[in-house]
C-alpha cells in the first residue's frame, strides 16, 4: 500500500485538537470532539457508508452486506456484523495516534476492500466510540460501557467535568440527547465480531520484524488510595526523632511499590499525590497517593499488592505512622477470544501476540462478542505523551493487516 | 504566682477564633483576630496603659516611664522603651499558646509590677504584630518586616489570601487604612530592647530543670523549590526500564533530605509536593516539591544542602530525570544580643539557653534593637498543631520570669 494514501487521510484529521505542545486536547463533546464527528460523517458519506449515531454518542458508518438482502437494517443478519474502529478523544496533551489510528485505518481498509471488489456477506461497521480515555469525565471507555450496560446512565448524566459541566449539559450543548443514554442490546447483537487496531502503548515490537501484532489480553489491572498519616508539626522545630512525617513513609512507598512490581514482573506506577496541609514550612500530617498496578495474570497483581502492603506497614511502624490501603478498582484479565486471535495471527503470519497493560473498548466488548485487536508498532514506546509516533510505513501495513482480516471475517 | 491568675486571663482570650478541631483560625483583619484586638484595647485600658495602633497594623500599650517625665511622647527618651509581647495570629489549626502566650504573659507580668509599685524609668510597651505566622497572606512576621522597611508596602497591599481578597481589602474592611503600610523609623528608635516570651517549639525543656529557657540564636534557614522532570506516560503500558519516572527521584529525594539533616544535626523538611498531571493512571512527567532545611550555623546548612544535591542528582542520573534546585528564600543566622542574653540567664538563676529553628518578630527586630527570647516549657514539643500544649504552673513561672526581666531592664 502507498503510504501517500495513509499520510493525505491522516493529514486531514490530524490539525483537530492539535495544542501548542503537540499534545491533543480532544476532550469528549468539545468543539474538537464535534469537528472530529462530521469528519468521520463526511468519510462515511464519501465511501457510501450508512451513518448512524447511537444513543449513547458513539458512531458507526455501515458497509451493508451486498451478497445477502437485508430487509430491515436493525435485523441481525446471519453471523452478525465485523465491526473495526476506536475512538477519537484523549488524554490531556496525549499523542496523535492512540485512537484516531483504529478509526482512519478502518477507513482506508474499506477503501482496499472497495477498490478491491469485495462483496461482503456480512455488514462491516467503522465505529468511533465516546470518551474512551475518561479525558473529560473521569470514567474510562464510557461510550461501550453505556451501551453494555455496565455503566449507569442516571450516574453517566451527573458526571461533572473539571470546569463542574455535568455530561448531560455537555451533551446537550453539542445537540445530543443524553436522556436516551443506556443500554442497547440490539445495536449491541448485532456485532458478530470487533476487531480494534490501536498503536502499540510499549515498545515490544521496536527491533522486531514485525509493524503488527495481535493481543493476547488485556492485563489486570488495580487501583488503591492509600494513605499515609502522622502528625503535621513545625519544619523548623520539630527534632528528628520526635517526627511522624507521613512524608517519609510515602517515599518510602513509591520505591517500594517500583521494587516489587520488578521483582514479580508487572508494573506498578505512583503518578497522583496530594499533600496536606502541603505546607512548605510544615511537616505533612497526612499524604494521600494513588497506586496503580498491573501484571500478567492476577497472581502476580496479588503478589505486587501484598509484598507493597508489607513493606510499607512496616515501615510506618519505624516512622510513627499508618497507612491504610483502599482498593479503589480492580479489573480481572481480558482473555481475548483465542480462536479469533491464532485466526488473526495466522492470517498475517505468524504476527507477534502480545498482551498490553491498558484497558480499550474491545476489552468492554469482548465480554459480549469475539474481540481482537492488532498493535501498530511505536518505536518510542511513549503513550498518552506527544512523543507517540508511528512510521506511515507501519501504519499502512497495519491498513493492509485490517483489511486482511476484515476480508477473512466477513467476506 | 497565683496559676489561677494565669487561667482566669487566659480563658478570656481562649475562645475566640477557636475551631472545633481544636485549633486555631486567627487568620490577620478576621473576625477573630478583630476580637482579639478589642480585647487587646480593653486590657490596655484597664491597666491604665496607652493603647496605641500603628501604621502597619500592630497594636501597643505603653506604660510610659513615671521616674522621668516626658514632655514628647513620640520622643525617644534616654534609653528607650522595653518591648515585650508577640502575635495573636495562628496557622491554620494551630495550637493555643504559639503568639497568645506572649501578650498574655506580659499584661500579667506588668500587673504584678503594678502591684509591688514598680515605678519604671523606661517605657514598657506590650505588642501585638500583625501577620506573625504569615497564615493568611503569605508572608511571616508581616507587621515587624513593614515596620523595619524590609517588605514593600505597595507588595504588602497586593499581597492575596486563598480566597483572593488582597491584604488592602482585608484591612480596609476591618476599619484600617492600608494606604500608611511602611517604615515606620519613629516608633522603631523608641523601642531600646524587645523582649519575646514564646512557647517552645520543641521538647529541649521537656525533663529538665528549668521551665524557660533563654534563646540564643535563630538557626539560620533555607527553602528550596526543587523540580523533577522525566517524562509522561502510560501507567500500564510502559515497560520499566523503559520510564522516566520523576516520582521516585523525588521519593529517594525525600529520604535523603531527612539522611543528610541527620547526619550533619540539622532538620530538613519536604512538606508539600505538586506532581503533574497528577493522574492516577500516568507517570508523573513532573514533580515539584520543596525542601525546607535548617541548622545550628550556615555551614552545617550549606552542607545539608550539598549533600542532598549530590545524591539526588546522582540517582536523577539513574532514573533518567532531571533535578534543579531553586532557592527560595535564605535566612541568615540570628544571633540574639550577647550582652542581654547573659544578663537575663543570669537574673534567671541560670535558665538554660537554647538556639530555635523558628521564626519570629524578635528576629526581624533583632537586626535594629537589642533583642531577646523566653521560651516557656512545651512537653509535647509540638506547634502550630492543637496538641501545642504548656502547664499552667509554667506558665505562670515565665510570668514571673518575664516580669524579673521588664523590672531589670526598666526599672
Amino acid at each position: 500500500m502507498d503510504t501517500g494514501e495513509f499520510r493525505r487521510l491522516w493529514n486531514e484529521l490530524a490539525p483537530i485538537g492539535r495544542a501548542d505542545t503537540g499534545g491533543y486536547l480532544r476532550f469528549s463533546w468539545s468543539e474538537a470532539d464535534l469537528d472530529c464527528r462530521l469528519w468521520f460523517r463526511a468519510q462515511a458519506e464519501q465511501r457510501g457508508l450508512r451513518f448512524e449515531a447511537d444513543r449513547n454518542g458513539n458512531l458507526f458508518a455501515w458497509w451493508d452486506p451486498v451478497k445477502e438482502a437485508v430487509q430491515d437494517p436493525d435485523r441481525p443478519h446471519r453471523g452478525g456484523a465485523v465491526l473495526t474502529g476506536s475512538h477519537f478523544d484523549s488524554v490531556p496533551h496525549g499523542g496523535a495516534y492512540d485512537g484516531p489510528l483504529g478509526i482512519v485505518s478502518a477507513f482506508l481498509a474499506v477503501d482496499r476492500l472497495q477498490s478491491d471488489g469485495a462483496q461482503p456477506h456480512r455488514a462491516i461497521g467503522i465505529a468511533a466510540f465516546t470518551e474512551e480515555e475518561g479525558g473529560r469525565f473521569g470514567v474510562p471507555c464510557l461510550g461501550s460501557r453505556l451501551m453494555t450496560g455496565v455503566v449507569d446512565p442516571d450516574k453517566a448524566r451527573a458526571l461533572t467535568d473539571s470546569g463542574g459541566t455535568t455530561l448531560a449539559e455537555a451533551m446537550r450543548a453539542a445537540g445530543a440527547d443524553p436522556d436516551l443514554l443506556g443500554r442497547d442490546p440490539q445495536r449491541l447483537e448485532r456485532i458478530g465480531a470487533f476487531v480494534e487496531l490501536h498503536i502499540e502503548q510499549g515498545r515490544a515490537l521496536d527491533g522486531s520484524e514485525s509493524p503488527v501484532a495481535v493481543a493476547s489480553a488485556i492485563w489486570p489491572h488495580g487501583r488503591w488510595r492509600v494513605t499515609f498519616t502522622g502528625e503535621a508539626d513545625h519544619a523548623g522545630t520539630t527534632r528528628l526523632p520526635d517526627r511522624h512525617d507521613p512524608m517519609l513513609t510515602f517515599a518510602f512507598a513509591v520505591l517500594a511499590a517500583r521494587k516489587e512490581a520488578r521483582l514479580a514482573g508487572g508494573v506498578a506506577t505512583v503518578g497522583r499525590v496530594e499533600a496536606e496541609p502541603n505546607a512548605t514550612n510544615a511537616i505533612a500530617g497526612r499524604v494521600t497517593a494513588w497506586l496503580d498496578a498491573r501484571a500478567p495474570d492476577e497472581a502476580v497483581l496479588g503478589e505486587i499488592l501484598s509484598g507493597f502492603e508489607s513493606k510499607v506497614k512496616e515501615r510506618a511502624g519505624r516512622d510513627g505512622t499508618m497507612v491504610e490501603i483502599f482498593p479503589e478498582s480492580e479489573t480481572p484479565i481480558v482473555e481475548f477470544d483465542g480462536s479469533l486471535r491464532d485466526r488473526i495471527a495466522a492470517l498475517l503470519g505468524g504476527a507477534p501476540v502480545l498482551p498490553t497493560g491498558a484497558g480499550h473498548d474491545a476489552g468492554v466488548l469482548s465480554a459480549h462478542v469475539p474481540t481482537a485487536m492488532l498493535f501498530v508498532r511505536n518505536p518510542t514506546g511513549v503513550s498518552h505523551a506527544p512523543g507517540e509516533s508511528a512510521s506511515d510505513e507501519d501504519c499502512a501495513a497495519g491498513v493492509v493487516a485490517l483489511a486482511a482480516v476484515l476480508r477473512e471475517l466477513a467476506c
